[in-house]
């Protein structure tokens, strides 16, 4: 059985010391998330994540969700006890503001325990998860009313939440969508429709769901400005907040799926559903952003979090399994034989794992505080430059986090040779989980085009230019001898990221294609750059601890500088590969004619 | 419903245009394998795939094999009839020695309706891929008596082999290995031991299973010097030849595996069978090793099967699926949107995945056309050649083409989005099936290993360097201003790997810990620079058929030469990361204790 132990001295670093969350003492929540509160949330989810929802991982995926002919779902025997835990914890709305039941501390603290939840078990996570990106929906765009009926229960937990965007026929391109809402004289609407792949579309944990659903509101514009947004609970909440009549939304079947077995992923049919309106019509793509945002943030996370999951438990067999000796000389000459993590081949993917992990954690929680200040903070110039962080990175993160840890889950699993491939140890169903976060939330091709054809130019590049900034900023400042194995390389890679930015500039204008046909080698190339800067602010705070007193971290500290050092030395090298395609441009790509291939 | 076709044009080109099997006509089989009967074949086996055995494909995926309490197996629904059309149509023995019922047609004959029948259904042909291994086991090492015994019937496909290596405790290091041989009176062994992750170690299709068991005769040497290798047949077979009584061998459980669901891997109890001494004692991983080394070549192939199909099906949706407009103008106007082959994206992956398996193709023929040599050639020092470039390129083939065959799986997977995810349209079990191929005969890391370790300094280097000299021949030999696409970037990974060797050479003996931590990343060097000299020949062959009549094959070979053109542009520039890792040695990597991972 697999094992999972949460990160939280390498939160508490990240927070307290590489990115001093005491500084942000002056927004609304960050004073009550004093180091001590922290820590003591950190302990709580931990052991959460750890001895409740981690021993269910396995069981739902060998068990699946069950639709039953009525349409009523069952979710894998404990998750429905485990969830009511995640209720009782108060783990949905930690950020939540605190007039609709929320505690109101930072989204940084929610991004924390997220991590830890969905290491333990991805399917189970995304119950909560999604509510919390239903919960962002309806914050910024419904009515006061609306937040009043929905927003108390989902920050509970008590009520979880959907995203229903995809049908049969389109997925990326929801200009195409057919469900249909049809006016009623009450100001609600009629809806109609079919929409697959409904995560959590339908489950037993709680009394109600909010479905959030694009539809197209009759007669409204053809492509994507006659999408609308529509709140969909499948009970109706009556004037007391009691839970009402069935709406007409029904589960009509479960996907069967390569994994994240234990939730539920659903066909819905709504069939003249009463829904209402969410924000505007016709503007439902802008309230669907505000959800979807987060989600892809949430998906770059949850590719680190199988990774991380991954690679403990890769560790611990490395440590146990004996087998050869190593090349070196015998090193257990009272074993049959050595342990495997003696050989090189071996610590090559434990280290490029890990040092690929402890930087996407840094990645992960630096935006999460730029999301925090985007949100909280009172200074108009720092709110605007987090949202031009936030914009630029969520595709690099979504993207990036996800390719790299599917990559790392597949590489833990081969860490247990002929044992990685069945399903005794866990590892089979890491890589077959991890695979979705590729997919979900918009393919990582779209990411790539999203950063490179919409997010690059936008306001005049401003985005871009100021990431460019801060990081040679930081490789001025840090010339010194002690930090150059760091500095370095990551200046390299960043040159090449500014030319492969101007080669953009200079050929995709005349031949779009060219935008398209280096993109996701930009959004790779970007999110070496991006981990290799994290890794370098790490190592000039392992740097400065270990001069200033480490406190007893003096060995984690010194291995942070080693983990640093793997990551410019064996991963950020694929950045000049990355540079060569871009530059290639489209013509080779696509010359050939569609039936060639 | 996936579908495949198999690539027999392509497989004409390289035997006919490419390698020139003509010429090959003085060795013995190889007369009887003219153009003709080899389109026959092609044919007759590519119909045998694309009808009979790829639609049993998701039923055995969907179904698995089942074990009865008493040991018996039951393969999925129609395995059995299909596998009956393998033993009519005389599929198992094409290259079998015609003295034991084979056709004697050239082994390259067989790997290439092994790939077909691979694509097709990779479980399903496991059962008479490890029959062909075997066969060769008991050729080259058996007694005459042992070879008239169990020959024929397996031959013809009426019986099946197995392989018996692993044991709980030991995979890799054999060495550990704990199955007991106790010498009988009558010169047989009683055989007593657990072996696990036996493929198609019982199953319900024929009368009779031969097993060849790795272990330890009572008194022998610990260690590898001690392991010798015995027949175990699952009922004896009597002086007539028939079936006789069960011997005490018996499938203990089947495990749950991640993918290949319809081959029945098996934990294997041996329970005082009687088994007869293969070649001589003690040196059972000799013998081993033939049967090992056809297996991992065929592994390699594997690799690229499941690549191709997933290829292929990926080419199709591409064709089909319409979303989105290209960003270059709109492509289908009479539609509500492109197809999605318009998006570069889309294209980058339907090139990278097409670019690597046409050469991955080649690799394979010319490999086996080595083999063929180094069995049939009357020419010692051709067969000595042979034999040299075997033993160097297949840790090379094993590794690069079933990392590259997974990783392209995943990328076909990912052009379907979301419907990619779901079992439907049967993406996400080619990635599963494809997994394997990493792992088993022998991890890649285990290749890498052996190709840096064992075969680079073999006989002062004479296969690299005989390999080197060839390359550079040809690249000399091709400078005109035609060829250079694909000759100078060949030219400078061939320098770059020749760097790599030269940086072993210096290091590795005073920190063989640089071996082992540069060996992953060597082997990719190599096989990028296999996988590239491969494009060149096809270059050239292409171009030469251009200018002196392509006989209708115009387009293909124009597709060819945009093909090839992207490989170089596309996928060979990862070598320089490689060299770069590979010269960064094992410092970083080893330095942190055990307990820091």
């Amino acid at each position: 059985m697999p094992t999972y132990k949460a990160p939280v001295e390498d939160v508490k670093f990240l927070l307290n010391d590489v990115f001093h969350m005491e500084r942000y003492g002056n927004m609304p929540g960050f004073a009550d998330a004093s180091p001590d509160v922290v820590a003591a949330i950190l302990e709580e989810a931990a052991k959460f994540a750890e001895e409740v929802v981690t021993p269910l991982n396995r069981v739902g995926d060998l068990e699946s969700c069950t639709r039953h002919p009525d349409g009523s779902v069952t979710t894998p025997k404990g998750f429905k006890e485990a969830y009511r835990q995640m209720i009782d914890g108060g783990w949905v709305g930690i950020s939540v503001p605190t007039e609709y039941g929320g505690q109101g501390l930072p989204a940084t603290m929610t991004t924390i325990v997220s991590e830890f939840i969905a290491s333990a078990n991805l399917a189970f996570s995304m119950y909560s998860g999604l509510t919390q990106g239903a919960i962002a929906a309806i914050l910024h765009h419904a009515s006061p009313a609306q937040k009043q009926t929905y927003l108390p229960k989902m920050t509970t937990g008590e009520w979880t939440g959907t995203m229903n965007l995809t049908e049969p026929h389109c997925g990326t391109d929801l200009g195409m969508l057919r469900t249909k809402a049809v006016p009623q004289s009450d100001g609600s609407y009629k809806i109609t429709g079919t929409k697959i792949f409904i995560s959590a579309g339908e489950h037993d944990m709680t009394e109600n769901i909010i479905h959030l659903v694009l539809a197209r509101i009759e007669g409204a514009p053809q492509g994507v400005k006659g999408i609308s947004l529509f709140i969909v609970p499948k009970f109706f909440v009556n004037a007391d907040g009691s839970v009402g009549a069935r709406n007409g939304v029904m589960c009509g079947s479960i996907e069967h799926k390569m994994g994240i077995h234990g939730n539920s992923t659903c066909v819905m049919n709504y069939d003249n559903a009463t829904g209402w309106l969410l924000g505007e019509a016709n503007k439902g793509l802008n309230a669907m952003f505000t959800m979807m945002n987060e989600a892809r943030l949430a998906v770059g996370l949850q590719g680190l979090t199988q990774s991380e999951v991954a690679y403990q438990n890769a560790a611990n067999y490395a440590r146990d399994r004996l087998q050869g000796r190593s090349i070196s000389g015998v090193k257990a000459p009272d074993k049959p034989a050595d342990p495997i993590i003696v050989h090189p081949d071996i610590r090559r993917v434990l280290m490029s794992i890990k040092s690929c992990n402890e930087a996407a954690r840094t990645l992960v929680l630096w935006t999460a505080l730029r999301a925090d200040i985007q949100r909280r903070s009172d200074d108009e110039k720092a709110r605007q430059a987090a949202e031009d962080h936030m914009g630029l990175l969520t595709p690099v993160i979504k993207g990036m986090l996800s390719d790299t840890g599917f990559a790392n889950t597949v590489a833990a699993q081969q860490v247990f040779g002929g044992h990685g491939y069945i399903g005794e140890h866990g590892m089979e169903q890491f890589v077959r989980d991890a695979r979705i976060t590729m997919i979900y939330e918009g393919a990582n091709g779209i990411q790539a085009l999203d950063l490179v054809v919409r997010k690059l130019g936008r306001d005049g590049g401003r985005a871009i230019t100021a990431f460019f900034n801060e990081v040679s900023a930081f490789v001025k400042a840090n010339g010194d001898e002690a930090m150059k194995p760091y500095v370095a390389p990551l200046a390299e890679a960043l040159a090449q990221l500014q030319q492969a930015t101007m080669w953009f500039m200079q050929n995709a204008m005349k031949q779009p294609d060219n935008a398209g046909a280096g993109s996701s080698d930009y959004l790779h190339l970007f999110g070496l750059v991006a981990l290799a800067y994290m890794w370098a602010q790490m190592a000039k705070t392992a740097q400065d601890k270990l001069k200033n007193g480490a406190n007893g971290s003096e060995e984690r500290m010194k291995a942070k500088l080693v983990t640093g050092k793997f990551f410019m030395e064996r991963v950020l090298p694929e950045s000049a590969a990355h540079l060569k395609r871009i530059t290639t441009g489209a013509d080779t790509m696509m010359a050939l004619p569609a039936d060639a291939f």
